[in-house]
């Protein structure tokens, strides 16, 4: 994915990524981990569990989702005022191959960050016997919420 | 949601359903539970929990689309051939409101069925003290899948 | 598809629709014309031409979007203030069967309407000899644009 | 856009791609030329007219979404076998800004190509006195078709 350069409004954004991210019940449930927080980008991590399978025993598509969402929602959060909080409006995903692994790496980019709306891509891994294959594509738009006391963050 | 009639190629469709989804973890960890069975249409509810949520308390965007992928995989399910795995190939979702309240149900329904390529349409609705609310729809395509030893059911 | 019952802001918006449709050149292009302008939801028809086709002689996948997106962004106008223009953020379709037909109808239908973002599904209908199929369903998000020059319909 | 390496299983792929394209009426009807065919990436190109035009004077997105599905369509193509013809099955198109230019390119490229299904990826780019901008991505689901006299190419 091309990473083209931008730069965060907030000083403080990798700090407000985190502390959004560790507000996130469903981030615990599904063992995601924060790995990198870039402006624009970031990355999340997650291990492979029976509690997030489907019934052939693969990760999840939703929980591919899940993870692939927050990655691509705290990618756009990065270039937001301090003050506003993040909301996904859509995001449409392609499963490319069953999520078949022990660990996957999702990557949330920016395309085009905008004052109310952002659009996003991401991408799903999964490393299976330490080989690495792309497992699935995400497009996600986000809409910048400002001034509303039960979406600051 | 219009409901078009259809009729399964095996008879046996409900018990292959609830098979399948007794196999899924990720259905286990979410509290997700089949309500309803019937052919080209899943409906399947979920309370809400901490361990669900986004930053902002709202079931995560991800949790409400593994519950809705799993509904319109499942009304897929419903009419491919008792021989048939199913995976889904993409699928999209509109959040039209903050998924707010404490339980939420989501109808997946087959729009058209095909040999290969399946068309679903999906609805998540939130029940808020009592009241209950269209909060996001959903796309999907299925592949139904034959002669698959890892993908059969 | 349902139809939720919507109050429009502009008791003008039947007109409104009209001269702005009036004003795409696309829309005569393909001999597109708005049949129906209903709150919420507008119908659009046109009649299948070699000029609109793709290799197989079907009507061509972004023909169908063309006018099923003008439906979708019309229906989602018709309940936006007097002063505002509209633009589409995304759109997904799918394409259920070949647009093989002589005449084709689109329906787009607003399922929520917002102060910034608008969420609309459509309906590609062909009509072969007689007979009505449905070929394709779309799902749009539009945006509310306001106070711009450049967009003001 | 990452441009991973295929290899076509039909050498004549070019040719196949340019007698497709020749028959399609809605590439001739938007003036759209075929200016790059590689192994799993076109590019297309088309200038500005008033009749591919929406409300505001841009490009509508429907066009936009015609060449884009068309250069997606084909990147698709190459990649297929000699005998296939290629259908879409859906795709999603995000406009990341009015497309404003006198010339557009649209870029496909395939991602994952499969025996049944292959998933791709669009750009749209706008130039607009010289200077070059991204005002639309896409991401197109497309299916392998053999053995129906009706879809051969």
């Amino acid at each position: 994915m091309e990473q083209p350069e931008f730069k965060p409004k907030d000083p403080a954004y990798v700090a407000r990524v985190q502390d959004s991210f560790a507000l996130q019940g469903a981030m615990a449930t599904i063992g995601a981990q924060l790995v990198q927080v870039q402006p624009g980008r970031v990355t999340i991590e997650l291990a492979w569990a029976a509690a997030l399978s489907q019934q052939h025993g693969f990760l999840h598509a939703g929980m591919v989702a899940t993870a692939l969402d927050s990655a691509c929602g705290y990618a756009g959060f990065t270039l937001m005022p301090a003050d506003a909080g993040v909301l996904t409006i859509e995001f449409k995903i392609n499963l490319l191959a069953p999520a078949k692994g022990q660990r996957f790496r999702m990557v949330g980019q920016v395309i085009k960050p905008g004052r109310t709306v952002t659009v996003t891509e991401g991408r799903a891994y999964a490393i299976d016997n330490g080989h690495e294959k792309l497992v699935a594509t995400m497009g996600a738009t986000l809409m910048t919420i400002t001034g509303r006391e039960d979406v600051k963050n």
